[in-house]
């Protein structure tokens, strides 16, 4: 028999730079499906000619992912993540206070760490070699190294961020990666090994699988 | 009869310098409180002597705010709002696209909108005058006005970001009152009446009253 059940969507690019493989956010959706083994499609777009206007009616900032189940369109990958939590205890507790534990830390990871994150990689990726790149490097590695040992505290000898594996671990895991092209998330031991735990996981492994298996090997031409 | 129902409490600091006063994070949190008429506690906290350890246990990052509603307890601005957006509809709607978009709304504020903003504040403010900083900023002031610009034409003639007032704007409104110092927000005609059209909102000033009033004229001493 053919399941006809109606698959929710995922946008996704076409291709993008060696660097940003794996880094894309529509990974933190993959993985959370993959999780709860839900199927899903994936419509590719491309990263370099202009999306059609009409997708910033779905993702306001003209990036990915977008996310459709059914009738209902979610943008942001933080948003994304609690919906398909509160569909599946796997991925977020019911309990009221682990739940809003789990919430709290998909905000932390996006914005007490993801923000001063964005900015080593400004600097190291999209600034790289400009003169004025060093300096304030030094500002913001000193300021991502506070949050760094925050998260690494808080963690301690949890194995996750708020009690069962979430989708905080989701967000936070996918923020950090970010920084895999320095050595910054080796320095904090709790971290470093929370990490590597969620990276082990079947459902990432099949996630970063899918979307690197949607990139194109060369540029497409720009339309 | 003196009402005994235990009331919400949120941390505060009780001096910051003057570039910060009506910035603080728990400003978002008050002024949800007073949008739906909830009496809180305010906990107020040094912001130059260390808090004590234990704060930890409620904000990983030695922040402001932290919420506690009985034996609940909730860190993250964005994961308080959420909260006490699903306790009253007057801060996020029940209809289930009407609620995810005001969702995803408030993730747009708090990780694709801060974040530049907070590169902005870090160069004016934390920087100011070292010579690395207009090169650094010129860079960010673009990303800066494209996403400013994201919101404005997202906004366009609409009065809130979902549908009636919600969550969303609270984050928002906040998050864009970091430019304060800087013309960026009045390039962008709907953003900025929208701006205008939130802060003439009477819980927005009633709550800017009581974090201004919660601040000492004079700096602490530190402990």
């Amino acid at each position: 028999m053919t399941d006809t059940t109606p698959r929710p969507t995922v946008t996704a690019f076409d291709w993008v730079p060696d660097f940003a493989r794996g880094l894309v956010r529509d990974m933190r959706v993959r993985w959370a499906l993959e999780e709860i083994g839900a199927p899903y499609n994936t419509e590719l777009l491309s990263a370099r000619s202009p999306r059609p206007d009409e997708y910033l009616a779905r993702q306001p900032f003209d990036q990915v992912p977008a996310f459709t189940d059914g009738d209902l369109q979610i943008f942001e990958t933080g948003a994304i993540l609690l919906y398909l939590g509160e569909k599946d205890e796997r991925l977020l507790p019911a309990e009221v206070q682990a739940r809003w534990t789990a919430i709290a830390w998909v905000f932390s990871a996006l914005n007490s760490v993801e923000p001063v994150i964005g900015r080593i990689v400004a600097y190291d990726i999209f600034n790289a070699g400009k003169d004025w790149v060093p300096a304030a490097r030094e500002s913001a590695e000193a300021l991502c190294k506070q949050k760094l040992k925050r998260v690494n505290d808080a963690l301690g000898s949890k194995e996750w961020l708020a009690g069962d594996f979430s989708v905080a671990d989701i967000a936070m895991i996918t923020v950090l990666n970010n920084l895999r092209h320095t050595d910054l998330v080796a320095e904090f031991p709790s971290l470093a090994a929370y990490k590597a735990r969620g990276e082990a996981r079947p459902a990432y492994k099949r996630a970063m699988e899918a979307q690197l298996a949607d990139f194109k090997a060369e540029a497409p031409q720009a339309a």
